[in-house]
């Protein structure tokens, strides 16, 4: 009776997709909504994966030579405004403290949006010479947009996140970091989050405010819908000279630097709940998955089973494993490790016991395999090492099944509405047409492919030669 | 000549204790000042060493049972409200966010100080049953203090920290939660920072606002200052009956839960600079240094000497080792890591090479030892670890040496004004006498320390019966 309620909790994808994102979020312990309005809680397993995350993501940063490092929360209104574009971009979406204590302040702060300016001052008196750079600095921190709409995850008043930094002698360099990073960012996405991200360039109507160009990667939900899941802005030397952060050359002249950011947020367990959950709940990728064995006893009451389980744990130690010896019902087990995702189970009871073998379940595949006790470290590690292949693979050809070509607004418009999914399209460089494929479809210009394909001479929108091949989509 | 200047730059601590301590977290390249009034920026180095105390810290804190979480930024004024005591205690303090973008909020929110309500109000609807209990969780973020007066980690308006907050289904395991984490908390700076702390309880005057009991750790700096380094709070049912926090329990009443919170925050690498550093800087306890091994190169430009080098640094990889091979003289290198506090450096030069031996030189007493090459692993490894043990011994000698008895005012009074460091006196457990004692020397009750001894039968203020031994002391 309550297993049934469990399962039926969960409204089914085909049905209402945002209901079923909803669902999966509360119903796996994602996290619980909270009485400050568009800020959620983060939960013990949601904040797990996100650890998980942050982990293999900062170890890639460091490899790089990043250092991380910690800069204020508040903002003064005076330093917002010094870049004209970046505060007319954020200004509107900042919270403003106005009181501290029972004074008034002189002067506003806003909570950081996002630390391009805070960065910036900070480099203006530690950047002198040639030698101190390249500067190469991170923060793992939480930032503020007033959102009018929000959702977990996906869009919060306040989000999780990492924001990079940097500073250097010549655009060149600058260059080469910001697609270095977002390099970084979409080998992540592919290798650990098991999910295909398509590498390109922002228009300069979506691009950051502020930037002189924005890299992005963008990942396809299974709803069809794009998501940007990681950008990389140069900034050329539009920051420096608003905020005087000059450097002397080797050949001894006064020259501005050239910076770069870079950041992903807690926006990626959306991405990964998206792109791989099912009816059953959320399927985490092995690499990011908080438990990736659950151990579930068969009927446990009987003699020697709970020892097995345990002795199968302590034998799975390299793995993040975990026995489920609650009194609840071995269904109604299966349907918590399902909902929350957990790669494996291994099902274990008196006959395994008797016959030296145990059953491993694959979250994904939902594949039973048998496997003799003997054996069970090395096919566990084979299963997960699978898994997370397969399903890299799988969300791939979802995505290129889900990738149409238009090459006029009539076909355009036919796919947006009865195709969603990614949608190739030609453009020639004008945003009028951006801004009428906006209007009319409510589809974006995801990015300009770093992989450009000829798909046709003339743009989808006007007819006129076309400049690049686009990527066009609804988004979240 | 710059390397002169590198040296004289430190203020001595026995000059001007205060300005030492700024020179040390200038020079050290710890932190930086920013255009935000009292908050600082935290550079590489300094959070470099926050990241070893987080990552040493979560470990101990997972191994009982504490899983992380992430809490909104924000509190409602509605909810900060709702303790009587606790409001009390911190709405003088706090950030006033009034404006979303370009609307006013219907309702203030403040920027958390402390997120006690923010966890109650979670909890209220996240514990239904005593299956639920007990929950102990936790949360790394950056808190706000609308502080006057701001000091670097030691008093800042924004610092870093991580707050535990758990519900029990009993007021004994609360109360076996709050002293456990506090002798988490004594363990790690005994263990991991070579910080000897005095375990014990607050005084009602000096406990958290809203709390029923406060333990602290408590310990000395070099200027006989006493730090309050952590501090673990038992609320009783306090909180829970202020938000309605009930659960049935097994013998299916309903009733409130009991919780607890503790914290620790940036404010511990104050405390390392303050026991640790000498005048020629930082003084780091190997198990919290960025860089344990700093490998400078004598004549670097001979043949062979960098390629040994680096071939030391590759032998010495199960340590964080680094090379200095900038093109600075071995004096300027040798002033440099004496000023960041690394452990040890070892000196390699052509000589050394010739004899197959290189010479280490501890930080702490800058002791030198010539090693044989094939035993550097060994030698490294034995010699960081009895310097770990050396500063915590020396730490509490010093400590020992500073604290001081008084049973009498004049005794009191003599000593706070002519050896600084802790005084052990009694106590009649009236507010009047610590009032007194704080209005007359600026000196407070640090702790009722676990560890009591009868040193007179009277209060050292009142001469009433005495009830307690407490120490006092001048504190940060």
């Amino acid at each position: 009776m309550a297993e049934k309620k469990l399962v039926e909790a969960i409204t089914s994808m085909d049905e209402d997709f945002a209901q079923w994102y909803t669902d999966v979020v509360k119903k796996a312990e994602l996290i619980e909504y909270t009485s400050v309005k568009g800020c959620m809680a983060i939960k013990p397993y949601g904040y797990a994966i996100w650890e998980l995350i942050q982990k293999q993501l900062d170890e890639r940063f460091k490899e790089t030579g990043v250092e991380n490092v910690y800069m204020p929360m508040f903002i003064p209104e005076s330093l917002l405004q010094k870049e004209k574009d970046h505060v007319e971009g954020f200004a509107p979406e900042v919270a403003w403290v106005t009181h501290g204590g029972l004074t008034e302040l002189q002067e506003r702060l806003c909570v950081r949006p996002t630390s391009e300016t805070l960065f910036c001052d900070f480099y203006k008196n530690d950047i002198h010479s040639y030698r101190d750079l390249p500067r190469v600095y991170n923060q793992w921190c939480s930032v503020v947009r007033w959102e009018k709409e929000t959702r977990p995850f996906l869009r919060s008043r306040e989000f999780l996140w990492q924001e990079g930094h940097t500073a250097h002698a010549t655009m060149e360099e600058a260059e080469e970091r910001t697609i270095q990073m977002l390099n970084l960012y979409a080998d992540f996405c592919e290798e650990v989050l098991a999910m295909p991200v398509i590498r390109g360039k922002k228009t300069d109507k979506e691009k950051f405010a502020g930037a002189e160009a924005t890299y992005t990667i963008e990942a396809l939900m299974h709803d069809g819908k794009a998501l940007q899941s990681g950008t990389s802005h140069n900034f050329g030397d539009g920051f420096a000279k608003a905020f005087g952060i000059q450097f002397t050359d080797k050949d001894n002249k006064l020259k501005y630097v050239y910076q770069t950011s870079w950041g992903m947020t807690t926006r990626l367990i959306g991405a990964i709940i998206m792109v791989h959950g099912d009816n059953s709940g959320l399927v985490l990728p092995p690499r990011v998955a908080p438990v990736q064995i659950m151990i579930i006893p068969i009927q446990q009451k009987k003699e020697g089973v709970l020892e097995m389980a345990y002795a199968l744990r302590d034998r799975l130690s390299g793995f993040r494993v975990k026995v489920d010896d609650t009194d609840k019902s071995p269904g109604w087990k299966f349907s918590e490790q399902e909902m929350r995702g957990i790669p494996i189970r291994v099902e274990i009871g008196p006959k395994d016991i008797e016959a030296g073998r145990c059953v491993i379940c694959r979250r994904d595949t939902r594949e039973k395999i048998e496997v003799r006790l003997e054996e069970l470290e090395e096919k566990a590690d084979e299963i997960l090492e699978q898994m997370q292949k397969d399903m890299l693979e799988r969300a791939r050809a979802h995505r290129d099944a889900h990738t149409s070509v238009a090459t006029n607004m009539a076909e355009l418009e036919d796919i947006l509405n009865n195709r969603p999914g990614f949608v190739k399209a030609m453009w020639c460089g004008d945003q009028a047409c951006e801004d009428q494929i906006k209007e009319k479809f409510a589809a974006t210009s995801r990015c300009m492919p770093f992989e450009q394909e000829h798909l046709s001479d003339t743009c989808v929108c006007c007819g006129k030669p076309a400049k690049k091949m686009v990527y066009w989509g609804r988004a979240y």
